[in-house]
């Protein structure tokens, strides 16, 4: 015989195992982990779980489809997500890797079976945009040895998955004194929602800058928002209509900064000339605002890049451990920023 | 015997022909058809040659690999791209079909390794969004029976793929009756580049309105750009530079609206009270500027999901007809159109 008796006797036989404890055969466990047809529901559920309890993990083959990577994310339009995709796109195709593209719900949830698709698909690996994914779903992949990678602008990956954020503190630090440098001592801050490390990451930064300024933080310059445009717009009127009202605002998120603009617009106020504005994320609309938007760069092309590689690599490497990598954010000065008026 | 000899023989005997013509073997021919490697680069020419010559079509088979469909996209990151794509996406998602994305290059041309790639992974047909294939890749898809549709807003289609547009000529007639309508009668216009089908077209609208107005067309208030931002800024400073300004300008984009509204800003003319301005396509942005934009809507979830039903349907009905549709255009009024300040 010239089969080599070592090569992959260990998975065979858990596969084995785990059919005799679902009491079908072999052949239907794998349909089950190849997410092939021909198998009800119950069963199905029963070798998931199986696989899941006694930790199965595929072994490594050579695979003979053509190359794919999965990538889920949220808002496929939105400025944020279309400049991650852009990214990624563009190293998967310098490899010839298919990049195959699902939006999640409006909760950051895939649908129920994009899983299974997934599977059938056979990607070299998972990559996730300011999405999540249940308990279950990670383990149907990760019995299956595809990795998983998130890129987290958010700041709360699960702890079980490999993520890319960036350096939410420092942006949210250099904005701020940023403005303090041109002589603002009255800041305004719209935030992001309190549950999201990224929005508490930006707003600490704003209250350290402030602090070692030795500038009060008062509540009433602080309000919170979704990251819609339309908060920015809601919140910089509040903001605006206060009886001491700031000479400045740093805006947590671009979109936020075009709702102050157009808040600012209607209440005759002129940015820089009597309001300063700080956005957050450097998208490409940052640029084309009138006036063009001083901001914080987040390094989406570099973040996607990361995680390409990362998930490459885990393909490479299922044993490599890997939590987060920060990338720096850094200030852009356009023209929304100036001086205070003299009062 | 239980095999049915009526079934695929013409196709095989085609296949074999095609062998002993470049004199390889059947399963070389093969190789070639399914993206294989193993072929050198020679023998792959010519084959492809006398695929293309001789016209082989594949006879459809079943397929037994998870369904992707491809498209190819000029920009993923643009609004206007990510717009169409989040479209795409969205019907594809409902058939669970896996979109594979691929950006083309700055020429609006897929890299030259695409269609390898996209044969290997078998797709059940391929979406081109503001994209443009070389005529050999035409027939290696077509070769393969991969079908093939345009989401095409330049409005220039090569007239052997089938294409949906949108109705351009309506459009600029739509944005320039409205500021007649509101009484201007100087209305300045941004064109996109002459070559472009749909610049022609929306030009030739705004013409055609103020003829029927009987407002005569000065050619000094025609200024072309490139679709870009910066040439909204540029011809924007240009118009409102001339001695007999216009009050209000269509600007045959939504970028080249933000370019107006930075140029007027900065000239110190205000919008809507000095100068209205109309957009073109309606991306999300038109809704953010400030104020917000009156503008063209351009049904991007409509094209794309036409785009994905009709490439469906040549899947299932190779031998089906179709040129071109485009589907309608509106007006959306806003803030940034106003009747004329009396002079």
């Amino acid at each position: 015989m010239s089969r080599d008796p070592s090569a992959g006797n260990r998975a065979r036989a858990t596969l084995s195992e785990v059919a005799s404890m679902a009491d079908v055969s072999v052949s239907t466990v794998s349909k089950v982990l190849n997410g092939r047809g021909g198998v009800s529901e119950e069963t199905r559920a029963r070798i998931e779980a199986l696989l899941q309890d006694h930790q199965y993990n595929r072994r490594a083959t050579k695979r003979t489809v053509a190359p794919l990577l999965e990538v889920l994310v949220y808002e496929i339009d939105s400025p944020f997500g279309s400049e991650i995709l852009a990214g990624i796109e563009q190293v998967a195709r310098r490899r010839r890797i298919g990049m195959v593209l699902t939006a999640a719900t409006e909760r950051h949830l895939p649908e129920p079976s994009w899983v299974e698709d997934v599977i059938e698909r056979q990607p070299l690996g998972v990559i996730l945009v300011a999405c999540v994914l249940p308990p279950e779903d990670k383990q149907r992949l990760r019995s299956r040895n595809i990795p998983l990678v998130m890129v987290d602008p958010a700041g709360a990956p699960a702890p079980d998955v490999p993520s890319i954020g960036s350096a939410d503190w420092t942006g949210g630090y250099l904005a701020t004194r940023h403005l303090l440098d041109l002589g603002h001592r009255r800041i305004g801050i719209i935030t992001g929602p309190p549950d999201m490390l990224a929005s508490t990451a930006r707003l600490s930064g704003y209250r350290a800058a402030l602090e070692t300024a030795g500038v009060p933080i008062e509540p009433d310059l602080i309000r919170p928002g979704e990251f819609h445009h339309r908060d920015g717009l809601v919140e910089g009127r509040a903001l605006l209509s206060l009886p001491d009202r700031p000479t400045a605002i740093f805006a947590s998120s671009d979109l936020y900064a075009l709702g102050v603009y157009e808040a600012a617009r209607s209440c005759g106020i002129a940015i820089p000339a009597d309001l300063s504005v700080v956005g957050y994320d450097d998208l490409r609309i940052a640029r084309w605002a009138g006036p063009p938007l001083t901001t914080i760069r987040v390094p989406l092309a570099a973040m996607a890049e990361q995680a390409f590689h990362l998930v490459m690599r885990l393909a490479d490497e299922p044993e490599l451990t890997f939590s987060r990598i920060d990338i720096d954010t850094s200030l852009v000065v356009r023209e929304s920023s100036a001086p205070p008026a003299r009062p």
